[in-house]
């Protein structure tokens, strides 16, 4: 029986709320030997009290050891094993810039690039062509037409894009075009899979009606797709778990993964205090709510620590807001940790946090690396965290009898 | 997608150096309820001071409860699951005398037994003959000539012995010819999937061969033979993690396992002071560097509780010299526990500890069993440490975007 299988058999409906507070990239590291993490220095006394009350553990995003991007560390944050549920690259890209992937949809990775008179690369990145004027090529590209498939293009940044082609029997199993290397022709999209031939077809007729429009272009003349993929094949919140589910995010990104799981995109937020807001405004019509803090990992990926600690400081102001809609359960957690001392993700554990009538005390005064890892969930896999929400929710019947 | 997909997907190469230190079982037990357990008790001021500044944890070599001999218990070290992963007991028996396996070779381990004069068992041990009278009998066995195939024969101790079959589509799968009982004859090789029955019928013409040679024996005058196994298929560490790997071990079963993953055994080193100039001489040439220490082991095994503590004490007295090499990554930890009080291996966790700049403080300041139960790492599979390794080292990417 897979664990999915288990929550089916499980789910029982009630009216609990839960939230999860993600605080991207939450976990941190002393800058020094002996020092403290940006979590254990920021002055958190809101949540810390809630650790006195509630059940702290560390999580572990994917595997000991690996580090994830937000793609795997949000799944497995949502209940879903990253390992077994990915996101192909088209299909994150198209994610994060908000475009809602179809099931009928295949999305890759444009690179504009520039080629030289005889049709050679030679710049793979169109001497990262500025964003203003990519974004003009992009808008050329939307007079391709393209019988039996509809064609979007939509810019993300410099030489960087999205296509999608969405049509029936599509199969994203086609080859990058991109051959990593100067000097030599963009590839053609070849199939990588029999079904996938009608697609790699698809595929070459874009390129071929974009190499004509775009010609006489001085930088970005040509192109190169990477990353064909589908729309990945998640079960949504409601038919796993049984919630309607509400996301609350700033970024195009958490917001597209939230989508991908089906979970509502509630208004347009563009601060934590206007995230709390929307929160407030969505209270009684969802049982689930995914409120995405993103200035953790930012700070951390600008390796500037004191402006992590107050980011941290400023999530923490932020709970008694929340705290005064009771709801059943809150989490507060990271998707992965983003040590400004590593400028980056990293792969050591999340502190996480779970307070509920139902949580049994374990002890911990603070809420901090150091004191999860003696926390009541111990040190475990992300991707259980769902379940300890629903439990704790009082939404799961009794495994067997 | 497995673990080792994931790792072949992610590893990126660097410059940094990795050492894996294995106190060969470092773990132990109280001789009484209520006091301290071998490595409570030694003094290991560099070991404590390690724990300080590095992360530790408690790894569990197989499952909990799971005792393993040294195969399964290294190739859990190495990153290899030992349930999926298994070496047959003939292919361990040929690796622990130092015999270099081929992708060619079926080894089956041997036992001489006498018989009397119907050809029935009379001993299965050949009266337990000692090893100078047995080491002569296997040579006479050199004898031996099998159209098509290498045969080797190769002596271990008393009346034990490895055979060793080289050739083209040999195969393992062979039953046993010991009917573990006397006064029956022992068995013939019998193939257990028809593509075996070429090794079966070699087998047998190695017992027809070796009878005849045998039998004027006074006592080794037959022969049963068990555990045939074909080499075993492990990924080696520079296909799966792109490591330049060196062993520096004393013993002929700890290199023989160490040659299995595919590092490279070097010098001849006969004490842990000659190991550590060893690490010291091939420190430019290699990423990777195991060092085995048999001595916590083999006092255990002799149930010398005051001389595992010595041993303990004499390998942190080495630690300030590894340290002086400045390892990115350094790793102590044991292939399983033998605590004195059972004088055996043992299933109990394995204190283990690892520092690196990148490590999180755990707030440990002792290198100990109860210590490591607290740890940044927790009570972790011992697979998974390889995982840690190369993360700490730097030499995985992230995994999705």
């Amino acid at each position: 029986m897979t664990e999915h299988d288990l929550v089916r058999e499980l789910v029982e409906k009630n009216s609990s709320k839960i939230i999860l507070l993600v605080a991207d990239g939450l976990g941190g590291l002393p800058l020094k030997t002996g020092g403290k993490t940006e979590l254990e220095t920021a002055q958190t006394p809101n949540l810390d009290r809630l650790a006195s009350i509630g059940t702290s553990g560390s999580s572990v995003p994917v595997l000991p050891g690996i580090t994830p991007g937000s793609g795997p560390g949000h799944l497995g944050l949502f209940g879903y094993d990253p390992l077994e549920f990915k996101i192909g690259r088209g299909a994150l890209e198209a994610t994060g810039i908000g475009f809602e992937l179809g099931s009928n949809d295949v999305a890759a990775r444009g690179n504009f690039c520039t080629l030289d008179s005889k049709g050679l690369i030679s710049d793979r990145r169109a001497g990262r062509i500025p964003s203003e004027e990519s974004f003009a090529v992009v808008e050329k590209l939307q007079r391709v037409n393209i019988t039996g498939v509809e064609t979007f293009v939509k810019p993300v940044k410099e030489h960087r894009f999205v296509v999608v082609f969405r049509g029936s029997g599509l199969d994203g199993r086609i080859a990058d075009t991109d051959p990593q290397a100067t000097g030599v022709s963009p590839l053609d999209p070849q199939p990588l899979n029999p079904n996938a031939q009608k697609t790699a077809d698809i595929a070459k007729e874009f390129v071929k009606q974009a190499r004509d429009i775009l010609k006489d272009e001085p930088k970005a003349n040509g192109l190169t797709l990477r990353g064909f993929a589908d729309k990945p094949n998640l079960p949504s919140y409601e038919e796993l778990y049984g919630l309607k589910a509400a996301a609350i995010a700033v970024y195009p990104m958490y917001k597209g993964l939230a989508r991908l799981v089906g979970m509502t995109l509630v208004g347009q937020p563009q601060t934590l205090s206007e995230q709390i807001n929307q929160l407030e405004a969505s209270w009684e019509e969802y049982d689930f709510f995914f409120l995405h803090f993103k200035y953790t990992d930012s700070t951390g990926e600008d390796g500037n620590f004191d402006e992590k600690v107050k980011q941290i400081e400023q999530l923490d102001a932020m709970i008694p807001k929340i705290e005064k809609l009771h709801p059943d359960v809150l989490i507060v957690t990271g998707d992965h940790s983003t040590p400004s001392k590593l400028k980056s993700h990293s792969w050591h554990p999340v502190p996480t946090l779970l307070v509920a009538e139902t949580c049994r005390p374990d002890g911990r005064q603070q809420f901090s690396e150091r004191d999860c890892l003696g926390g009541g969930f111990g040190i475990f896999p992300a991707k259980h965290l769902m379940l300890l929400a629903m439990a704790h929710a009082e939404r799961f019947g009794k495994y067997g009898a």
